[in-house]
């Protein structure tokens, strides 16, 4: 996997554009974008559970999944949620404009957004910009990836190919965070773009089993954004499709390789954040108890702090497990390690060296792993310590 | 209702006794703390939901409700949980030297422990300090309130009365925060003493009813403690029962008036804050939700953040209804008051004067109100703001 962009460049699967400008929201940074397939693509998306849903993400899940998918339409700086009528009216205005201009019907046309929640779009400044978002469209995912930042502070991009029965097939993946994130007011996007073949049906279970151990896996903030989507857009332009059972599973693990990339990528990139957290839960004899228990760690404020502090707090870990109702007899048999180190087994605090530990602690990557040694479910998730940046940040957002 | 200290004196009930002393845990601040009850008193507790329970929670779990109750030896600095059987034994150590101070038999003894989880008791400096301990016992709450705090600022203490139809009884809170607060590390404890004559099973289920609109509505972090407890322990001293209709209505009012009292201490000396947030959701047609929604609201990072910041960033406030499961249909009817002020209703925002809002931001007390208009159903959550202090408190703690 080659990660931009850096001195990278991503290159799009075949028969994808991308594109991003600025349109005058934002001051200087681009703020508009747009994903092109040359061809109609085979698309399906997964959204929000919330129920303050964005009125691009109401669209938008009518929409999908579908077969002629010709664009995803996207706008930084304004969510374009809790915005009522004229929200809807603003939002179908953007679809013309790029329908219009890629010559294609309203229905073929996607729109994601994010920003600040409960302002009106800015159609005024949007829509005039449309023709030369177009025109400028290219074979690389960093125009578009840098469009729709808001607080993250590097573009997600990430490319891959995958050797099928029938030929080469490449897969991009182009997301954002960076704040309400357990996959939200920055928001959390993702695109998951492929010129391999694929049935409708297929498109939208795999964007789905993917987003859970991905997305669905990691957690700056535990606020669940009005405006979370993550779309799959498979246009066949390769001319290879995705058929035998050995494809299948080469072709899912590459999609899960490129969603999970990205996932960690925003956690990593978390509003304020220095350190990325990873915490494994292993032995599970329930695997939405291993889910909740791996996102609950991720999610304690106390534990994000120790973490930034680089500080082997580990009883706070403890805690959380047993608040997210991991049962008391598993607490009592399970093994804690903090960057590889044991620290806790059968119950008890082992001697461990703290020097040591803090040490370990500096790495940017830091690895909470346990043992529930009761059953053979697991679940990986992802989140980033807690630092006076976050506050910062979001004491001055609106 | 007379709050304390400062100035004040906090009046313990008939019959009841406290004191606080140093024992070396903590360099100067006293750390262990007892009530003692001249007479047997009936005490019932509720204890934190985490199933990591620290080892003085299950001792009192085990005892209560009971008619026999003599004292609460609490200590502070060390938690006493996931300390595997020695804290179990440590536990016992503590229980048995009170008891031979009091005379009294181990059974009547309760314990309470608040601090750093993980690390075994100080006993080697606790238990030779219990004699002077008990002989420094009087009628007032502070020495006992202090001596119990953690990162807490101000000792929490509360003194009331009530007319019943046998003469007036008096009812004293003490409590303490102030982190893993979601009834967590500074670990919340609260301590309802009263000389009125109630039975095992009505103490029961008073101290259950209050915690619930009380300590179960606040949080600081999100994270639940090892430790939480609250006990009501009720002597008869002052000889007055609580018989009519009229005076259980009475009497429970009060023992909730000081429970809140105390619950929003808490939250407003929940660690770095600078304001107490107070959300209610009205018009709600379920229970549940109304809470759900309510303690939503004070967990979000982003809320506490923007009103920190004094900005009236209400969009946060929807995203988090609606990721709390707010129907939609409730979202578009709903109203939303911030500090009295309406912000958002019909499904749109209102034009309002953000400078207004700004300037009422600057209180102390910041209102959040919510009126969903679809049932009889509201709910009170209290919780505080996230400044750059909290990061620092707890990126250094242990």
């Amino acid at each position: 996997m080659t990660p931009g962009p850096g001195v990278h460049r991503t290159p799009l699967p075949k028969g994808f554009l991308a594109s991003g400008v600025n349109c005058g929201v934002r001051r200087y940074r681009p703020d508009i974008g747009i994903l092109i397939s040359e061809i109609p693509a085979v698309t399906a998306g997964v959204f929000t559970q919330n129920e303050c849903k964005a009125a691009p993400v109401r669209y938008c899940q009518n929409l999908l999944p579908a077969e002629n998918i010709r664009a995803i339409f996207t706008n930084s700086g304004q969510a374009n949620a809790a915005t009522g009528a004229e929200g809807i009216e603003k939002n179908m205005m953007m679809v013309s404009a790029a329908a219009k201009n890629l010559g294609c019907e309203t229905s073929q046309i996607l729109v994601a957004s994010t920003g600040v929640i409960g302002v009106q779009l800015d159609t005024d400044k949007i829509l005039p910009a449309i023709p030369e978002l177009v025109q400028r469209a290219n074979d690389s995912a960093e125009s578009f990836a840098t469009a729709i930042l808001t607080t993250d502070l590097v573009p997600k991009t990430v490319t891959d190919t995958v050797e099928l029965s029938g030929g080469t097939v490449r897969i991009t993946g182009i997301s954002k965070g960076s704040g309400m994130i357990h996959p939200n007011m920055a928001t959390m996007l993702g695109y998951l773009l492929t010129d391999a073949k694929v049935t409708k049906t297929y498109a939208a279970e795999l964007v789905k089993k993917v987003s859970d151990v991905s997305f669905n896996m990691i957690s700056v903030d535990g606020d669940s954004s009005t405006n979370d989507c993550c779309f799959l857009m498979a246009n066949g332009a390769s001319g290879i499709e995705v058929k035998t059972d050995t494809d299948l599973k080469k072709f899912e693990a590459a999609v899960e390789r490129v969603a999970i990339f990205l996932a960690k990528s925003i956690a990593a990139d978390g509003e304020g954040a220095t350190k990325l957290i990873e915490v494994e839960i292993k032995g599970a004899d329930d695997l939405a108890l291993a889910k909740r228990a791996a996102r609950g760690v991720t999610l304690s404020p106390l534990i994000k702090t120790a973490i930034h502090g680089e500080d082997p707090n580990w009883g706070r870990i403890l805690a959380r497990l047993g608040a997210e109702q991991v049962p008391e007899r598993q607490l009592e048999q399970m093994s804690l390690y903090l960057q590889g180190i044991l620290i806790f087994e059968k119950g008890q605090p082992v001697v461990f060296s703290k020097d040591e530990v803090k040490v370990l602690l500096k790495q940017v990557l830091v690895k909470i792993e346990v043992d529930l040694k009761s059953g053979p479910y697991s679940a990986v998730a992802w989140g980033c310590d807690l630092s006076r940046k976050y506050v910062d940040i979001n004491t001055e957002y609106s």
